[in-house]
């Protein structure tokens, strides 16, 4: 794309022009200027850290709010090293990336819960909703959750997490199996908000979901990798709370409640940067995602 | 994921049990099973070929009813040659994979319009509307018209296509220049809908998306590439009415107006395979993608 463009000169005019009225913020502009009490840390055991043998590393926040058991889970296999030899297996294009220790029938550690709860909802009370305010195909409301994008329903009082760009759940064979954790996937494509309410959402990638997006995709049936040795090996997967202070990445997040929030919202539904020319009026709920950052030093 | 599955064993039943009502198809079952007559071919001149120098093909449907001087355009870059030399040069991570020929200032060749009308949005009269049947964030109304995923709006009785995974679009600057055609991108993340009436959307990748969307992100802003060592070279950029008739590419897709079609979207709405325990009640229109196949022989 040429880069170009001067604005029109203003000519002709007599009087002094009134001064134009402030140019509206883009989203990106909204959260650099958020202060800085707008932003929450991320507890460094909500933060699981998979790096790549190849290099390249992926940054997951977990949601303990939503899915106690699988995070707990999760938390345990971490920590014994489960994850030891595990790779990326599958790639479906449009889809997720998966990854585990796949067809190995490696014993679950100590503290692990073969047969979690199917912890697809939550009760709504006790959460602070930022409602989305505008419709959803797929849920009676959506909106955000300390940092989580979710829907909900005010008649039944239960509280899900969406799938979202980035959203990582828990792999299961057919219901009523919800996975342990020991198998996750991200997703690599456009949400599957199908999937709501259908399996444990434990969290999201907040860096590094390009190491995954870009792999190339399996050619098998739902984009398994047709050969072992076309398998991404996982180099480490270790929860931040384990790392040495000195090493461990730290991330927050928007406060979805906040001013600078609610501003970004309803910013990426009415985009008035130079390039558009209709704002949309509307956004759903998996394309204004909560914005995250490193933790500035 | 470990395969597994067994059904409960059905015991004491003491008369023989009434016939199990029959199991709801898949949305690929649906799509399998679909008449021939469903199936509409696409015309030749609306495919664009993309041949990759490394390897891999990417076609692209055109929309002529809803751009018709911006695919006019593309036909006439394509029929030029104007994209000898060209190379994907932007690949922006939830977003877009961008070709052409980038900062040259190549001259246009004969029959193409340097400065297209803005073909955001068309009017809706003349157009058979498969309604959604759910509620959209971004429009009145979102539906189907002849193989295409697009918005409505009944009061000012106009239509759009929207940006779903894989759309093609034209890459522009600043309003109110909208692009020759030279310059495209394919949509490789989750629906940027806010693009649609603020773009020319011009077709839909219908092979080959994962080409695109699996290339290694660019670090320079908005996904360039920061060396140009790092473009992807193309090989050429066909219409497959110029590729002899051996070897030309033919698809055809899922007619809009079909009952297929209509059975497919409910069922996409409402998953019912053994994996779900919850169909969602709705879907979106980029998450019900018109199905499309190779015209079998």
């Amino acid at each position: 794309m040429r880069s170009l463009l001067v604005l029109p000169a203003i000519a002709l005019l007599v009087a002094a022009p009134a001064p134009a009225p402030p140019k509206p913020k883009t989203p990106s502009e909204i959260v650099a200027e958020a202060p800085v009490a707008a932003w929450q840390a991320i507890d460094p055991a909500d933060l699981l850290v998979m790096d790549l043998k190849g290099g390249g590393r992926v940054v997951i926040q977990l949601a303990p709010a939503f899915a106690p058991v699988h995070v707990g889970n999760i938390r345990a296999l971490a920590r014994a090293g489960y994850w030891q030899g595990a790779a990326i297996y599958r790639v479906q294009d449009n889809y997720v990336a998966q990854w585990g220790n796949g067809e190995s029938e490696k014993p679950w550690p100590a503290g692990v819960n073969a047969k979690p709860p199917a912890e697809y909802a939550r009760p709504l009370k006790g959460l602070t909703v930022h409602p989305l305010g505008f419709s959803d195909a797929y849920a009676p409301r959506a909106g955000f959750v300390d940092g989580w994008p979710m829907t909900y329903d005010p008649k039944t009082g239960t509280a899900s997490l969406t799938h979202c760009y980035a959203s990582v759940g828990v792999g299961r064979d057919l219901s009523p199996d919800t996975g342990t954790g020991g198998e996750l996937y991200a997703v690599i494509g456009h949400a599957p908000r199908h999937l709501d309410r259908n399996i444990a959402v434990v969290g999201r990638v907040i860096e590094g979901i390009d190491r995954l997006s870009s792999l190339p995709r399996g050619t098998e049936a739902l984009g398994f990798y047709k050969e072992r040795s076309s398998d991404v090996p996982i180099e480490r997967i270790i929860l931040a709370s384990e790392i040495t202070a000195a090493d461990r990445p730290a991330f927050e997040y928007l406060g979805t409640q906040s001013a600078a929030f609610g501003t970004f919202v309803r910013a990426r539904a009415n985009r008035q940067d130079d390039f558009f020319i209709r704002p949309a009026g509307g956004v759903d709920v998996c394309n204004a995602p909560v914005p995250v950052r490193r933790k500035p030093a």
